[in-house]
């Protein structure tokens, strides 16, 4: 007999939202040579922050510090606010878990932009939470509409992510400022600000202490270039970050992540530096878009989304065609979005792979259309 | 207006399972001299496994492996098993709440002993299952008691840990493998088999694979060294193994602790010294307690339960000596285990700091008593 599982894992789809370029590697039976599809930093993290996790790795044995209090008070500092306002957890994607467990029983209503990101439905999802999807406008999530739906729904949680991924679009602080105030009684909006590192100044809202309607989510995988390390934080009054303690997995972050982003946070220049590389690796994808007659759009953070002018179907095959050249890529899920392509910032050598498969890869895919 | 949390987060107690031992030392404004609490390996994870973290360290730039292909695999060769039995995650910790997840509704029955792995309490609590406690039986958990609950309380999930925590105890193979052909008929049987590398072998039963009626929890932060790199792993048949993929966090394995685990599990020879080293700490431990008149109970771990000979007021008090004196060692949660303190292995310079400062505490535990 088999485990007598809930009803709601019963009811759950057995997709994941994401395959990893190693699991589609072992499937091709090759790697790839650019690997441009998860948003990762390929500039790495700081040299300092190397250095921070081989000294730490020595010291493994120890568990973790549960509380993460070294890092908690670096971040209150940076952010000027106190260590309980933040809590630390399993990249954005572990905390994006625990915040829908605090808040969603089953048939409650939550609300997304139509193609946002995929793990927080599944989390949602996973819960048994209802999901209200509104579309983007114009490339970009539509703050207007996910409150105007929000309060139709009497929504709990209201996800908006700025910058946008996969579309890279984004809004300034007072947009943001204007929809924060304005979010329906009941409702708390999660600000996925994974990317806002990369963005242009002006982009992040000021952070204030105590405001119960927003939950300001951060992580060290895109600008810090820690993606492996599982090292993600939220900003949140201190109630919301307080009630995380109560389902947590206390001692499930890992000690040498921990002193890696530390370091991380405390080299600054580091980070400045991989915005410049950043903004060129941008600026050459744009290019070679451009080179074969494709449009980038405008970006806010480590990658481009390339409009390739026609629907979802011949998309999917330029990407097909990509990967079939290997280069790893991923496209946007949800029409009208996933006309295009979505390429991460690379080194001069992982984007002239692009440059040489890129026309291949639209012949083919202009060749087997209708 | 506060986040509007589920009714069964409400219920919610903010109690935490355990308190770290770095959360101890902010509190009392000063470090510890010996760390022997919370059953880390103080002997460290093998070189190999420290040299791997530390090449792996510059490419945490990349997301880990989604799916901890190479872990997996090195895991069910070890095993005798296919890498679909096995799933890896964020510790047991970690594993132990997907799978109290994938069970366990509110009002569900799951079974376990009167002071047994609180963690695993706290997650069933969690998702609102119901807790129903059998008493330990000579210092052992008893699998019969178990059993006998189990069908009475209908129970989806039956927890024994073998070796045991905090008592150290341990059964033998032929006692397991009763225990696991008479897993009433709709129950699961979790055996946390944590730290049965560093017990007698004949210990651990053979491993069945596809057998539904047992989930065996693994772990590399005993006798592996690896506490603060967060990697459990489970077996179990392939159909409960693929349930995971539901509901957990498909990206949150740190990279760094996956190079750690595939290169200590290649390490054996490292695992047979921390044996050495574990059964010597064992004899020293005893030597101490028998020393200052008190008595060491047999262990299959890397700790050892001193019976401090009076009642859990007297053995708290008798703890609180120690913290006081520097030295970090917990102590069981529940009568009558409670008469116990528990000492983690250590090196010999660590058991020095406990061989000094217990004839003091003990001597002011009883000036103190009534």
């Amino acid at each position: 007999m088999a485990p007598r599982y809930t009803r709601l894992v019963e009811s759950l789809p057995a997709s994941v939202p994401f395959v990893g370029p190693e699991t589609q590697e072992r499937e091709r039976g090759r790697p790839f040579a650019a690997r441009l599809g998860a948003n990762e930093s390929v500039f790495g993290p700081s040299p300092g922050a190397i250095a921070a996790m081989e000294r730490a790795a020595s010291e493994v044995w120890m568990y973790g510090d549960a509380q993460s209090h070294a890092l908690r008070t670096a971040l209150a500092a940076h952010h000027g606010v106190t260590p309980a306002h933040i809590i630390v957890g399993e990249g954005i994607d572990g905390l994006l878990g625990y915040l829908v467990r605090l808040l969603i029983a089953p048939g409650d209503a939550v609300v997304t932009s139509d193609g946002a990101y995929p793990t927080f439905n599944y989390h949602v999802t996973g819960f048994g939470g209802v999901l209200h999807k509104v579309p983007y406008r114009g490339d970009h999530e539509d703050p207007e509409a996910l409150l105007a739906r929000a309060a139709e729904v009497d929504a709990k949680l209201i996800y908006l992510a700025n910058p946008d991924n996969p579309m890279g679009s984004w809004h300034d602080a007072p947009t943001l400022q204007r929809m924060i105030a304005q979010v329906p009684e009941g409702a708390l909006l999660v600000l996925d600000e994974a990317y806002v590192e990369l963005a242009p100044e002006g982009t992040a809202p000021p952070v204030v202490a105590d405001d119960p309607r927003v939950i300001r989510m951060r992580t060290f995988s895109k600008g810090h270039g820690l993606a492996g390390a599982r090292v993600g934080y939220a900003i949140a009054a201190p109630d919301l970050i307080s009630a995380f303690d109560k389902i947590r997995n206390h001692f499930g972050m890992c000690r040498i992540s921990q002193a890696g982003a530390l370091a991380a946070l405390a080299d600054q220049d580091w980070l400045h530096h991989v915005r410049d590389e950043v903004a060129q690796a941008r600026n050459r994808i744009a290019a070679i878009a451009r080179d074969n007659g494709l449009a980038p759009l405008p970006s806010a953070t480590n990658f481009v989304a390339i409009d390739c002018g026609r629907d979802g179907a011949f998309a999917r095959r330029v990407l097909a065609g990509l990967l079939e050249r290997d280069v790893f890529v991923r496209m946007p899920f949800v029409a009208p979005q996933d006309r295009c392509i979505r390429v991460s910032a690379g080194r001069p050598q992982d984007l002239d792979r692009l440059a040489e498969a890129l026309p291949a890869a639209l012949a083919a895919a202009r060749s087997q259309g209708s």
